[in-house]
């Protein structure tokens, strides 16, 4: 199935990669073709997104996703979230981005405790870069990317569910934390969370960001990513945050819509506590909400415009962890 | 003193017209100054579906509903239903399906207890049949329909921000009931709701039906049912029942999708047992749930196939009523 994000071809997909996708999916219509003959009588019971398929490198590139975590001072919890993640259903492999420059990775040590469920990655970086995660790595197979920041536990049942989701909404950032910005009458934004007003007329609150440390996005954003104004690296380099606000702005541009869909979690917990690094964390620096509000006004200049919308769609499991989530009194 | 331009006698008359062109031109620039000042900063703030629109009869048929109910033998809940829901933003009209056959409708005295804030049409029914409401009435004006039971009261934040949904999910039914159908190793389905084993493999609950009792759909749908089979007809009417499931059996037929989208609903009241009448609704029959299995049977012969999907996706309004709806331990 190809969602209409796959019809812009000249601002994600090179040709070879135009070719590899027709050849995928011819041989998705021979397999679909085969499967035909072989489809028990009743045939439209499709249960999307909950059949558990063996874990293997050739799981279709649609129905898995990639794993990307970036991680500096901080191995003990990356190691303990690893045997985590790698267990996930549908992951397809995981992409360390190992900003600690100079310091051995774990590569040896992880190889020694093998064999593991899917392949890791260590990508070696030569600058610790907040933008390092948003490399367009060449090993990245999936369309769909899973990002984490390495202090972020999610359950495997939200996961799951946020995938299945995102797989609906495929050009959206589909996540578990959501941020608003606001504008006021002097024109200047403000960047926050539920503790600003709420920006509509109506009740309720509304969110205009999904932060892409715990969420799902299309691989292809990665690619138009690289093509963004020097000014906008030069922003995320000199704040050493905004990456993530910079990559809602990219897709509310590309999509005109809401950039992100939330996805309530049931179980999200940020371990940072538990680490032995003392490290813990950028967004405990004074400056930290300071400086996201400063980068939604810049990139409001580099880009001539707001182009983040709000929304206020919230979505969860239905019947999950059971059927009290959704009882009424009727 | 007279410049060189006063010697020629022919264009007096064009000095006049000109200095009368100049002052007008300059008036103009004044203006055109002025009103750049007063534009706000802030272009590009849209927010979808919350901006509130003066009720007009001119309101656009794209952002705006129609509600129908249709009522037997509980009068005295329909006008203390047609009260609340006279007043809900974005209701264009209200039809009534009256199937109180050979009865006098409460027009007149609807009429003398004016002015309301949006007509009601009564519409006079021959015959007592549960498919009346199903008609392609041509009062219909909205492309959105707001169907309700004559005993059931939705809160206006509810149906607000479920009109706000279905403007996002315009093909699917966007409403408050879920439930499913499951399949058994005989091939025969059965109906019902949470009580029924989950049918996927993962965890959770799905749903594959979103009853037309309490939800808005695409005024198309109602085109669409007038050219079915006439055995969905003949089954609706030998069962006084099950309009609703050959709806859903309808949109997912014509999306290939799950044919409803269930929002979690805040405060959803049934008011059947506040009737004077004594009535308590159909659903208290005996037979009913026996009866919505064998209409999924039923529908299914006619259809030559299950067209119904599964979806275990719950929406509900973020930060309604208020933060602790998606708060977390993060």
């Amino acid at each position: 199935r190809c969602f209409h994000f796959c019809k812009l071809p000249g601002r994600v997909m090179g040709i070879r990669l135009l070719r590899f996708t027709s050849v995928v999916i011819i041989v998705l219509l021979l397999v679909a073709g085969a499967l035909t003959a072989l489809l028990p009588t009743i045939k439209d019971d499709k249960l999307p997104n909950s059949r558990r398929e063996p874990k293997t490198q050739s799981q279709s590139a649609l129905d898995s996703f990639t794993l990307i975590m970036q991680t500096y001072n901080r191995t003990d919890l990356l190691l303990k979230l690893l045997n985590h993640y790698q267990a996930i259903p549908r992951l397809h492999k995981v992409i360390v981005v190992w900003n600690n420059i100079g310091e051995k990775t774990p590569e040896e040590m992880w190889n020694s405790l093998g064999p593991h469920p899917v392949p890791v990655v260590f990508k070696v970086q030569t600058v610790n870069r907040m933008r390092n995660r948003l490399q367009n790595f060449p090993d990245l197979e999936t369309k769909a990317v899973l990002m984490m920041d390495d202090d972020t536990l999610v359950s495997a049942h939200d996961l799951t569910f946020a995938f299945s989701v995102w797989q609906q909404f495929p050009e959206h950032i589909v996540g578990f934390v959501p941020r608003k910005h606001i504008s006021t009458p002097s024109g200047v934004y403000s960047y926050g969370s539920f503790e600003l007003q709420n920006p509509g007329l109506g009740n309720g609150d509304q969110y205009s960001m999904v932060l892409i440390g715990a969420a799902f996005f299309h691989s292809g954003y990665l690619e138009d990513f690289q093509r963004q104004p020097e000014a906008v690296y030069a922003l995320i380099d000199e704040t050493q945050n905004c990456d993530d606000i910079a990559m809602n702005f990219l897709v509310a541009k590309h999509t005109g819509k809401p950039s992100g869909v939330f996805v309530k979690p049931v179980d999200i917990r940020n371990l940072e506590k538990d680490t032995n690094s003392g490290y813990s964390g950028m967004w405990h620096r004074a400056e930290h909400l300071l400086q996201r509000s400063y980068c939604v006004n810049k990139l409001v200049n580099i880009y001539d415009g707001m182009p983040l919308k709000y929304s206020n769609i919230m979505i969860s499991q239905f019947g999950f962890p059971n059927y009290a989530n959704h009882k009424n009194k009727m």
